[in-house]
């Protein structure tokens, strides 16, 4: 008690300087569009020699947007106000525009960069030198102009420009699990920023600033609602809020989507029946979406989930997966519509292992879908899990379009408290060899439908997003939604440099600060696999709530929610059989994945434990037992979030205090939570392993008993008045 | 030639960062606290040269917080940063301080400003002029330091200063009705600020700016939960997190209180009763205290909704009121903590008029209950209606400490979408004379304890605070958290002069701007009445949700839930006749009062059908009958908005843009709801009536089963996912 109170004093000292400082307080609410003030006075000084004059006609309201975004940010980074001009002041002048408005200059616009790239270079006009932002259409400029802002805001230069760029993927998408009531599923940032009572009379600014980041990263898609649906969402009242919200987006290039219910014919529309063959459940689909078009006439389409974890579908009339998204994508196909069709299913019949599910039940429908349906599929197996191998179904359906999800809310990775940079799960899972066209058909080759160019492609992210000032409950989890939309667009990017790129727009182009910061949140995802799930275990978590460690769960509602059908640890080993001799999941793969993850002599210790059963004593690469290795990545994942507390520490002073002070307490609290994972998990294994914790490493500070009685209260995430017991 | 062009262009840069300055966006997070530059030029130097020097000596937190708030705002007012210096500078320094520091300059503080007073005044100490603001305590300071700041803020000149000041009210509370999940009960601005789940290990700066503007206004205390409390919030996890929050208040003079459920003692503690005479409950409560106390060493105490509305209380182990809140008393008494116990109770066993029962309740234990509990009564018999007579309690227990209950939050007012400004609502209610005391015996004095200085006093207010970016929903709405704070501290204000100052602090001193809007904020509850319960209807909204018009609402869980219960409309008239030949209601006043209302000479029309059913063709002193008067009132109503919007769209360009468009968008969605308010009521009153409508105005758009057949989905303030029917 005596100890929190010393440490809340010191907190509170931090917050009044914070209050008091000339650094300014931030509360993070501008995201990566801060716009900060070029300290740079060199850097600032070519900029604006080089902006001096501007031609950059507005006739939609995308364009309009903007310009709008152009004035503001130079505006705050440079105190600048390009003025218009008709002729081009040689080196001063920027000219953006589409074929349209450049042909006046004679200036040509590549198709190569298709309907959403854009074209960024220092060039001649005539005799006239001038940065040309050019793009096929105007959300291709909107991208352009937001990545000219970002070389600004990353000081870079703009001397000799020469930037093709376009998206690799079709669809990049957020998925809101935001209830009509404001409550978020597994939301750890505040309630749903869709205030539904307000709607449609009130437009909320927020709306507009959220609609400007997606672009600024390239996110072209929201759905809004929860996939646990709500029938009500597609009724005339809540279609009437949805267009206000589409009426901002689509300035943006921003298409809305709705989460649909497979039993709204019965709920909304007073049928009998939902069964996606019935004639009349066709005809009240089909209806419905004329409906939708008329109040949103770029409306983007569904996304379902179906026969999984209690949620209606076809299978509930005996029917198929494919039967009920062709259903749906029939209804859509006339307005350009797409059904998002989730394969995120497992059986309340629990089967062998439920790694396997999902493929097996959509794998036999490998092109029977129609082309307007593609089939969302989350990163891993499992369940959005630290560290997952990639899904199977990735490579395994090639007539089928398969859209990526991952999920930047942290359901899994510590709430809104832990700092995890989540790039490197995205990419480690994109870069995975599937081996199912030969070496080199990685995951991302495989969502960008380099394997069948006629599929559409796409890439939903789970959002992170709340009404929080700062958007995302932690600072750092900004870099999330920023990573998910850079990587959305081109699934290559590397992890470093967008962390750089986000933290030089968020916080500082102070190297002294960008370096060492950039440096901890690239190791920041291996941290916490560390202090919770090292060496390929997963789904250790506490049920329900999902917050906290829960390895002694046992009796959750059904027998694949227990944490220990995922361990399987007693007093022999630990881990998941899926090999040959085991649940054989790993026949999902290609023979070469196969191969490679059944054999342990080249399975990587990352993912030993999805895949092998093995004795406590089983000797690692490293020469320690599979309990000392454990025990050692337990121990350094704790500590390696002291490093990162002591290294923030030293940049105080470098950024505004008010987002300093929030990280400090940030990481204290991911700290303790960090020793609570480890201390718990290795207590508790140690039931089984009987085996010692060597001497060097600090004592946990309360028995397992201590952690196995922990009680949390309204934890957030879940909804509702919940009183859960661990 | 191109030396015009640059000057041109040059002006209209200039022009531009006018412009931009003048419409720069603004979220309305920083209250009334915005610390605008003053912009009148002569009036800034005359501040500046003032305040060169400083002498404010801060050797507590208090203090400390005190002068960061004089920096913070003198930097955003006026560019400025007082030098510290140890010596006065003649007409040139401000001496801010206690007797302590003040007696070096042989300044003395007099008592008559007692220990939250302050005193600013411009003297001479020794032969140098200086401005010396001076108090008793380190809070009275803090309230000084906000006074003056407010005289900058206000653009009030500060030559010749002598205020004296000092509230007139003990306990000037803030009530939150904020449940542990997050969700708020009637609140209408976002979900709670406290965020549980982080506390105490992240301490959010929006505690503190909640704390500075509380304190900004003089509120010293602060019930963070719901008054249908958690048992949870006493046991130690949370009682951990609320000492983060009141550790963050006490620097800003704040006490925390909590709403506790009496059958804690079962709940949390493992009691088989919590039967107030019991010796094992009075333990556990005096234990419970001592350990708040250890936690919280100047814990405020607690509020008790007991055996009302299905909450337990004494009556369920058939003990009084007295006993219950005299054995928490004792509990608290030892830590100088009190008890704030409601006086809103009604019966399940509906009495012929719930009007009565909170009178007859308690008046008989007027003088039991032990020194530190206060009755908080609400401003009038019902439930916070548009307008209300007041509560028959006060005065009637010249022997018990009563404390004023306002709703903040427009539960009945429109929610967060209505402009409405409480404060004449407050007035109009504490200028009552309640004749207990001879005339001149208003509702003021009696909650300032004119009648019996010994009693301790006290108002709250019930919160309209969320997380919502600008706090309140309505960027209007924090003009009744501010109003509030203004009236606890001095209940005599007027409405006027608080409603000028918070529109200079908060948006522009631009008379053009505050005259015209002043206006309508008086006006504005007025025309909520209009629009909603004309004449001394009440209680006729929707059911459960209270959104919208019910004035049909008649099978609702209990009788006296029921719109018709109150209005008691047929075809022979409405009205509920609360004179001798009804309820006698009246009699629960004073001789005067009674014989004032009782007369339909003297009843004023606010309150005619409060206390009279008349008939339909009754003669109203405007020469109407009641029929036309009511429907006259419903539509001046409504008009009264379309009226403020277009005042509003004349302060375009005076403002922010942001909270420009923000009220324009709001006063759209008020006419809006006016409008169905007034047609559906005009309507339903019509089918008893029979009477027509004149033509002179607009025909309804809809049909009166149109109006009750609307449905309301996720309507805030109800928590949870309710699915009302209207």
């Amino acid at each position: 008690m005596a100890k929190y109170s010393i440490k809340y004093m010191c907190l509170l000292a931090l917050l009044f300087i914070a209050a008091i400082s000339k650094v300014y307080a931030n509360d993070g609410y501008k995201l990566w569009l801060e716009y900060n003030k070029v300290t740079n006075t060199q850097l600032a000084a070519g900029y604006r020699q080089q902006l001096k004059y501007m031609i950059f006609p507005t006739a939609s309201d995308q364009l309009k947007a903007s310009k709008a975004e152009l004035l503001t940010a130079l505006d705050g980074m440079l105190t600048l106000k390009p003025a218009d001009t008709k002729n081009i002041m040689s080196g001063q002048t920027v000219i953006i525009g589409t074929p349209q408005t450049l042909k006046a200059f004679s200036i040509s616009v590549p198709d190569s960069i298709g309907t959403e790239g854009y074209l960024i270079k220092t060039t001649l006009i005539g005799q006239k030198k001038g940065i040309v932002i050019m793009a096929n259409t105007d959300v291709g400029v909107m991208y352009g102009v937001f990545n000219f802002l970002k070389l600004i805001q990353t000081n870079q230069s703009i001397n000799k420009l020469n930037i093709s760029d376009h998206p690799r993927i079709m669809y990049r998408v957020l998925d809101h699990w935001d209830n009509l009531n404001r409550t978020v599923e597994r939301g750890y940032a505040g309630s749903s920023i869709w205030n539904w009572h307000k709607l449609p009379g009130i437009v909320d600014q927020r709306y507009i600033d959220y609609a400007r980041a997606n672009a600024s990263v390239g996110i072209n898609g929201s759905v809004v609602n929860n996939v646990n649906a709500d029938a009500l969402i597609l009724s005339p009242q809540y279609l009437l809020k949805v267009q206000a919200l589409a009426n901002v987006f689509r300035t943006y290039g921003i298409r809305i989507y709705l989460s649909v219910k497979f039993s709204s014919p019965v709920e909304l529309g007073g049928l009998k029946t939902a069964d996606p063959l019935d004639p009349a459940v066709k005809k009240w689909w089909a209806d419905k979406a004329d409906e939708i078009y008329h109040y949103i006439p770029d409306f983007g389409g569904f996304l379902v989930k179906a026969n999984s974890e209690g949620q209606p579908g076809p299978q509930s009339y005996g029917r198929t997966h494919a039967d009920g998204a062709n259903m749906l994508a029939d209804a859509l196909a006339p307005h350009h519509g797409i059904v998002m069709w989730r394969a995120f299913v497992y059986d309340n019949k629990v089967p062998d292992d439920r790694f396997k599910q999902a493929y097996n039940e959509f794998k036999p429908f490998d092109g029977k879908f129609k082309d307007n349906v593609i089939i969302q599929v989350k990163n891993g197996p499992i369940d959005f899990q630290p560290r997952e191998p990639f899904h199977p179904l990735f490579g395994a359906m090639p007539n089928t379009p398969l859209m990526m999800e991952f999920q930047l809310t942290q359901e899994y990775l510590g709430f809104s408290t832990h700092l995890v940079y989540e790039a490197p799960l995205f990419a480690e899972c994109l870069q995975s060899d599937t081996y199912t066209h030969g070496r080199g058909s990685t995951v991302a080759r495989v969502v960008k439908g380099d394997f069948n160019r006629k599929l559409i492609t796409g890439m939903a992210g789970v959002a992170n997003i709340g009404t929080d000032l700062n958007w995302c409950g932690h600072p750092f989890a900004q870099a999330n939604w920023y990573a998910f939309g850079r990587m959305a667009w081109s699934p290559d990017q590397s992890s470093a440099v967008i962390a750089g790129d986000w933290l030089r727009m968020t916080f500082t182009n102070d190297e002294n600060f960008v370096s060492p910061v950039k440096s901890f949140m690239l190791q920041s995802r291996e941290n916490t696999v560390n202090y919770m799930t090292p060496l390929g275990l997963h789904h250790i978590m506490g049920v329900s709530t999902h917050y906290g460690p829960g390895p002694w769960v046992d009796n959750a509602g059904r027998p694949d929610w227990n944490a220990t059908y995922y361990h399987r640890a007693d007093s022999a080993g630990i881990g998941f059989d899926r090999t040959t001799s085991g649940s054989n999941a790993l026949s999902q793969y290609a023979p070469e994945v196969k191969a490679n993850w059944e054999n342990l002599q080249t399975c990587p210790d990352e993912y030993l434990l999805w895949f092998h059963r093995l004795s406590w004593t089983y000797k690692m690469r490293s020469g320690r037992s599979l309990w000392d290795e454990l025990v050692h990545h337990y121990y350094i994942g704790a500590d390696s979030v002291k490093q990162m507390g002591l290294t923030w520490d030293k940049m105080q002073g470098k950024i505004d205090a008010e987002r300093f002070t929030e990280v400090k307490q940030l990481m204290e609290v991911q700290l303790n939570e960090a020793t609570t994972w480890r201390d718990a998990c290795v207590l508790y294994f140690q039931t089984f392993s009987k085996m010692p914790v060597g001497a060097a490493y600090p004592k946990p500070e309360h028995p397992l008993d201590y952690y196995k009685k922990l009680k949390f209260y309204y934890v957030p995430g879940i909804g509702g008045n919940n009183y859960m017991t661990n």
